[in-house]
């Protein structure tokens, strides 16, 4: 339906192909900004197009950054022997966030999904087994929780084992300050299981 | 806490302040943005600039149109003597979607919102009353149901009594295919209180 003018919709449909956005917050952005400042829609506009033309993969982990080598693995106090295979850069973040984690990273973009069409050959694993011929003592594999993150936490762990090298998997159980009350079976019996000594 | 590089933070930054976008959501929508074909990057900020460079307020009822003339405004076949009163282009369309109204509209682009400080002299009242000179049978008055939209129209109301044309508020009560159950307790006396003989 044409509720609004052509230039107003065009806006509309384009935001509402974003991800999380749908047809309501589509037509409350497109409202926001056409009536922004001119200058604050031209910032913005310039600031997607700089981002999509200066950010590139790490040519190491594969992460997005804006230099050739990104700052974790051009820090040389970080431990090079250690890699912590993530899905995307944003999870790579999450475990920066900690500040803990002294090894380096290993950005997949994307897990292995059947159902969605993506093998092993869609996402950055040929490029984690050649770095594997360098000093490395452990993969830790960090995918998400979820059948994916599962299939290829499994997939990269039959591929490793055999080099010898350490293969570990971040562990899966309940959330610090998760209620028990509100917490899937899944999840409950996945905290049992991974039960471990005190 | 400098997560991503420069590039990436900076959009990130940007786009956490348009409406109904958290930091998550900008974090999502910045590596998709990254991630998308670099023709549609630049056709999705190409529409944004078009927009808020050809997006004008229709110089009749103030609505945000690609014309000088407003669509509605435009249809002679539209009844001009009654004229509904809307907060913003997006209400507007709400009731267009209906098909049923045949009068035109009044955007007055907000409500009158004294904790904001937004007073009667900062939204397109004046431009009302300047429209109510012609020939003007009827003012439907249908800001929000909110304190604000409420107090906007008690302002036109007691505003345009004084020239004896008629004022009319849409009703307030509890929505169509609503459970009394689970409706709050304003909403059901101001039903009890609008209740109509049957």
């Amino acid at each position: 339906m044409n509720l609004y003018s052509g230039h107003i919709n065009k806006l509309i449909d384009e935001l509402s192909g974003l991800p999380g956005i749908g047809s309501k917050s589509a037509q409350r952005l497109a409202f926001h900004l056409i009536n922004m400042p001119k200058d604050k829609v031209e910032r913005l506009a310039k600031t997607i197009m700089e981002a999509k033309e200066n950010v590139c993969y790490c040519k190491e982990c594969f992460t997005l950054t804006d230099n050739e080598v990104c700052p974790v693995c051009a820090n040389a106090k970080r431990d090079h022997s250690t890699i912590m295979v993530v899905e995307n850069t944003r999870d790579l973040a999450a475990y920066e966030k900690t500040g803990k984690y002294e090894g380096i990273y290993h950005v997949l973009h994307g897990a292995i999904s059947p159902m969605l069409g993506i093998g092993p050959g869609d996402i950055r694993l040929k490029e984690l087994i050649t770095r594997l011929e360098g000093n490395v003592a452990e993969v830790i594999i960090a995918t998400n929780s979820s059948l994916e993150g599962e299939t290829t936490a499994m997939y990269i762990s039959k591929l490793i084992k055999p080099t010898g090298i350490k293969v570990t998997r971040i562990a899966s159980g309940v959330p610090v300050g998760g209620d028990l009350e509100y917490i899937d079976e899944v999840t409950l019996l996945r905290a049992l299981e991974g039960r471990v000594e005190i």
